[in-house]
């Protein structure tokens, strides 16, 4: 089969080649793409915006698209279905480097990382800085997923009780207690950090509230790793402005990239980075090592493939 | 009996009162003691430097004392021992808090902490910092005492190996391996987080060498929560200066407090904090807590005691 890959995968690409010889692997930027190239190719790796219906149009033989990305959102769903493609994603790529990251931002604030930092740049050695603990914190994750998962098993070695909010308040491991969606502000008010890991989807869009800072109370830490969306930016600038939480880690925004006269960049309760938790310099190993598996399974299995997405729900 | 707390135990205090209605609990600051307090008194709670030889032999009721730190190298431990005077300490008091502790150092270095609050400080967007991933990173703690444990176990947690050095190379759970501290090269040389938990005693002032460092490699992070006599300052300088290590994350040091003009300030790969990383909110409840599991043993079971102070030890 041909396969072609828009994404560069330097020596994991050498490394396919020597263990498919029977196929033919080439690295090809899309722009770059000749008509042969596109009429010929069986399998497609990538995760180039610009894979659209046009696109898919000029590939008659393209039976799988193997999306190096968790989102397919801005894939052309329907036209991939009605042409029975498989469409493979990346889902659970993400989760040990924005788990990692997730407690990052806990140390950076609950350590007082900056203020350290700022004391050793005056050359100071003493303080009356009284750092917090995690230990026997609780935590809440919006969402129980692969990533909050992950997260909640280095929770608990960290003797913090774990708290998961999901559609149906299901119960799920390395997760001490689990909410329905609708009874957040229950798990919300007895949470010390709370933490979105939620995707883009129409029902999380513009899911929390004011009161549900409010609920979360004034001695909370609020982080985002999700998607910006699952909060209008108002509510939340207002929820940091009067304290009603007393501190943000977000890595995700309603619009990226942020401007830099953004009134995010006013506040002193907030710690930002620009949507960088979910990069990995194993990312690309890891979407091949799910690719690879499908690969061994072969085609005529992909009822048994992993990471299909269910192209009626789009996740 | 007679007790008295030379730590401001504060609400911890009432509820010794009310828990032991028959015993008298007083809290005094120990040069606030009138003569009569040190006569009638049965069991003394301090960490105050000056319980020594001359202030014991005012106390001749003294039974107990319940020392409420780890190091007990400056208490007049023959005067202790031969008035066959109970000591307990509260060594195990800082394994939570010093173990949170390497993991902000660790995430503080991995994930660029500092680079990217600089970004937002300069209203940046765009960034190729590339972070470090703690999975599957091998982490190398000297020392595999009640600390470094607790520590082990999140290690494991973030899929990290984790490897223990000690005096005679004995398995303890919670480490991938084990080496003994004669085998400690082997360790270092393939690890990339070195952890240096040791206390001071007379085997480890010094411990560390020039080859030591090499052997960690160019890319290793080395963290110092310990003390920091186990390295000679001008051995350590020259490790960061020449890069022979990549970084190190810096609780304590050979001189305390560290000098303003110090040459470890002009280091570009060092963090420091001013020994803090024992410290604790929880800390007098923690030592309260093993003072409480005594008190209900009952000094007649003092075989049966919590922390007792093996007096020819001196730990």
């Amino acid at each position: 089969m041909n396969i072609i890959s828009n994404v560069k995968l330097g020596e994991i690409l050498d490394t396919l080649i020597a263990q498919y010889p029977e196929h033919s692997f080439r690295s090809i930027a899309l722009k770059d793409m000749t008509e042969e190239d596109k009429e010929s190719m069986d399998i497609l790796i990538s995760h180039d915006g610009r894979v659209d219906e046009a696109f898919l149009s000029q590939c008659p033989n393209l039976k799988w698209i193997a999306w190096y990305a968790a989102g397919v959102n801005k894939l052309p769903l329907e036209t991939i279905k009605e042409r029975n493609i498989i469409l493979t994603n990346a889902r659970g790529v993400h989760k040990v480097q924005i788990s990692e990251y997730i407690f990052s931002y806990i140390m950076t604030d609950y350590k007082n990382v900056l203020e350290y930092y700022s004391l050793q740049q005056a050359k100071g050695f003493k303080t009356d800085i009284r750092h917090k603990e995690l230990f026997e914190q609780t935590i809440c994750f919006i969402g129980t997923g692969e990533i909050p998962s992950y997260a909640a098993r280095i929770a608990q070695a960290f003797n913090m009780k774990v708290i998961g909010i999901n559609t149906t308040g299901q119960d799920k491991t390395h997760f001490d207690e689990v909410y329905a969606i609708e009874e957040r502000i229950q798990a919300f008010e007895q949470s010390d950090i709370i933490v979105n890991v939620l995707p883009e989807t129409a029902s999380t869009i513009d899911l929390l509230k004011a009161e549900d800072f409010k609920a979360m109370g004034s001695d909370a830490l609020f982080i985002n790793v999700g998607r910006g969306t699952v909060v209008k930016e108002d509510i939340l600038m207002q929820a940091l402005k009067d304290k009603v939480i007393r501190f943000a880690c977000l890595d995700v925004f309603y619009n990226e990239p942020l401007e830099a006269d953004h009134p995010l960049y006013t506040l002193d309760n907030v710690i930002m980075t620009p949507h960088i938790t979910g990069l990995s310099t194993h990312y690309n190993q890891r979407a091949t090592n799910i690719f690879i598996d499908n690969m061994n399974m072969g085609i005529d299995n992909k009822d048994n493939f992993k990471n299909i997405v269910d192209l009626n729900k789009g996740y």
